[in-house]
């Protein structure tokens, strides 16, 4: 990398921790455990993220709409899987004696799929594709961290219900082609890892996973996508007319996108030394202008400057910096915080010469332009920035990744907080015993390629069946 | 009105509660009290009522936060008034035995003003001018209503603080023009009053209200604004220091806007006996179009319908319903209960003719219009629809009103469904007589124009001090 990032790989949580605060994305300091506020510029980006999303889905044809937050113990407690899955970790809300305790959603088949049953009649009705982008809620027993592993949790999912079971497949392959579009727009790089059965979530047939890497070596969950299969559709009742008039049972799928640990990832694999980078299709601010004001030359200065602000306004979100009680130096360093794509520096020699000196944000590399090729250029930026986040980011991510041939080795590859690569023959105790001896789990297999093994079990010795990534995890 | 709502005055509540099933608004058959499904178009309308009203909240300088679901219980009781207002309508979360219990917001103020009092340090902080568009929960005890009275509220506050009682003064006349604003684009009309003192908000100096008209004559209060002058920020330990270096006791407002009331109003005040008629602004589909398809010409009509279609996309949500399986009239009928703006019916005679039949959803008037003619006559509609709304229900809301000299002539314009104007000395004791005689409030005195009194208190006989409005209310 072109840019120092040694103290986020130093020292990840004192980097992350400062950073978010400084930035204006959270505050952590809010005294109910594991509940953050998100400042203007959290709130901004995840809005956004939400936008981008919620668009490649109304695209595919899913239905937004909004379910309640709570549910009755009776219905939450109908898929025994899924119950026994979640129940320690939901919170209930006592009404008093005598009264109904409701429990508050920590994901909503138990709420959105008693109306699935309502609203579901024939083999017309079908596919049904709804999402909605809300908070749910888990009572974590594990330390909590800032937008990776919190208690209110802000995200989207989507629930689809389908005729066939080779409907649901293709239903699986379609999140997995909006997720990965979305998250490229954001130049976050990732494993899709099928997760091993022990780990699948609870109530599903197959859980696939989006990993994505982070600068102290444990992966970042940001999106599951799940293959329900008729588990669910047995538990609440859920039938269909088909076309030839006898009755049948449909099969679901259901995915969720976590936005807060998007965001984590946006922060955690582009952040530098100097603060965030952001990809500018979510910056809050995309171009910076910053004036370098020169004795007696301050009017001309200030009013060419705003006057490139009016020009870049029209196409980015764009902030003239024109405080006149802190020095330019005081501000590249704030704006090199908070991270937008673009600055513009505009001193006595761009008024002289009808110029800009253009900055990148991802490289720190300086540049001049001439005025009548100023939106051409920002655009053009703007495009190679975006690709070299993501580009970066990948060069990282396979960086990381090392193959193992036994269980010291992948110690000391947990130790250098990257990924290892292994052969397993599947079994849940060689699974155990690694996670009890290296302190990582086996995520899974890659689920977008096939990924065949040659070996034995690096943990008993057996014939492999899987190769799969093993790391530590939020 | 020249469009028959002849139901919905008769029978407000089957009218409403049919119309909002059947139109895909809300789903009411969640199996927990005071729990609604927003459906497809419920959540795009929420959306954006959102979205115009967030516009104007960011124009005038409102920074979007998101703070959390929950407060804890010493937070929650620390302004005197507030809990006593509140805390027999929050719902509460146990964690169990030693465990801190939470109180879920039923508003934001003891979860904001916490972080309010780390964020501000002296005068450069203030304006400190902070919103968000959140559910809010009241375990309310009163039957719910589907959108008009729910147990779980989706709506937007904003909440500020400044450093002197007359700033404080300013943000109310801001907050009023800005939920004006919104309101007009909508085509909603109301009441702006000062509530009275018994009335207020718990913890504030005083209290003004949206008080929108409603076909049953029981106003729907769907916005709400808060002077609260130092009360919390004494509670909560907000201080400043001055520009003389002096401490200061900040000065506080706040201002929330019900979305599912917002949206009830619509539905309510414009809706007639065919369904939906939505303002132009918000509606899910804008213009529809319905091909009438003649024997042999099938496929000239259905190609020019979706040339028609591809014109209008560019500047209005336009469908195509070009279902084979179902008549015109069937699609008539099932677009005049959804309520779009405009609906164009193609035929073999307009192909013919190069043109369309254009049909506006509030006054069903049926035009001719020439193709080349069409976008510019759209245009014109759009807006003529939107001022039309308005203006019809400004006339409704006028008629509604009429003067009382004496309880029985209260009681009888109450019972015509209607809102009585009267004079009123000021005193608890006659408020609280009316309420039990005539099963109706004082909702206030009008805060946008003077009124003045002139008689007596038409409770007591002594003199008048203000004019007030009485009226049922959800």
């Amino acid at each position: 990398m072109s840019v120092s990032a040694a103290k986020k790989f130093e020292n990840f949580s004192s980097w992350f921790d400062d950073l978010i605060l400084k930035a204006r994305i959270v505050d952590n300091r809010f005294p109910v455990k594991g509940f953050l506020v998100y400042m203007e510029n959290g709130a901004y980006i995840l809005d956004e993220i939400r936008r981008l999303l919620e668009n490649e889905l109304e695209k595919t044809g899913h239905k937004k709409m909004y379910f309640p937050l709570v549910t009755s113990e009776e219905l939450f407690g109908k898929e025994a899987e899924h119950i026994k899955g979640f129940s320690k970790e939901v919170f209930v809300i006592d009404q008093g004696p005598g009264e109904q305790r409701l429990i508050i959603r920590p994901t909503s088949e138990t709420i959105m799929y008693p109306m699935f049953k309502i609203w579901i009649r024939s083999h017309a009705d079908l596919p049904l594709k709804v999402y909605q982008s809300v908070n749910v809620y888990r009572c974590e027993t594990k330390a909590t961290r800032a937008l990776y592993r919190v208690r209110e949790i802000p995200w989207n999912e989507a629930h689809t219900v389908h005729e066939t079971p080779s409907d649901a497949e293709r239903q699986v392959k379609e999140a997995m082609e909006i997720y990965q579009k979305v998250l490229k727009a954001l130049g976050i790089s990732y494993l899709i890892l099928k997760r091993p059965d022990f780990d699948k979530f609870a109530g599903a047939v197959y859980s696939i996973a989006f990993d994505a890497w982070n600068p102290d070596g444990k992966v970042n969950q940001v999106a599951t996508i799940h293959n329900l299969g008729r588990n669910f559709a047995k538990a609440y009742g859920l039938e269909f007319e088909k076309k030839d008039g006898s009755r049948g049972i449909p099969y679901q799928t259901c995915y969720g996108f976590g936005f807060s640990r998007v965001l984590a990832a946006i922060i955690a694999q582009h952040g530098d030394d100097h603060g965030l980078v952001l990809p500018p299709i979510i910056a809050p601010t995309q171009v910076v202008i910053i004036p370098i004001p020169f004795k007696g030359q301050e009017k001309q200065i200030y009013e060419y400057a705003a006057k490139v602000k009016e020009m870049l306004s029209q196409k980015w979100r764009t902030v003239l910096d024109d405080r006149e009680d802190i020095t330019p130096g005081e501000k590249f360093y704030h704006w090199e915080l908070l991270g937008p794509p673009i600055r513009i520096e505009i001193g006595p020699r761009e008024v002289a010469e009808s110029s800009v000196t253009i900055s990148r944000r991802d490289t720190l590399e300086r540049t001049k332009v001439q005025l009548d090729k100023l939106t051409d250029k920002v655009a053009e930026l703007m495009d190679a920035i975006a690709s070299n986040l993501l580009e970066r980011s990948r060069r990282m991510m396979m960086s990381l990744i090392s193959d193992a041939k036994d269980i010291d080795e992948i110690k000391r590859i947990l130790k250098d907080r990257r990924i290892a690569r292994i052969e397993w023959c599947g079994k849940i105790e060689c699974a155990e015993k690694l996670r009890d001896e290296v302190k990582g789990e086996i995520r899974g297999e890659r689920y977008d390629i096939a990924e065949m093994p040659e070996g034995n079990c690096v943990i008993c010795g057996e014939k492999a069946k899987y190769v799969v990534y093993v790391a530590r995890a939020y």
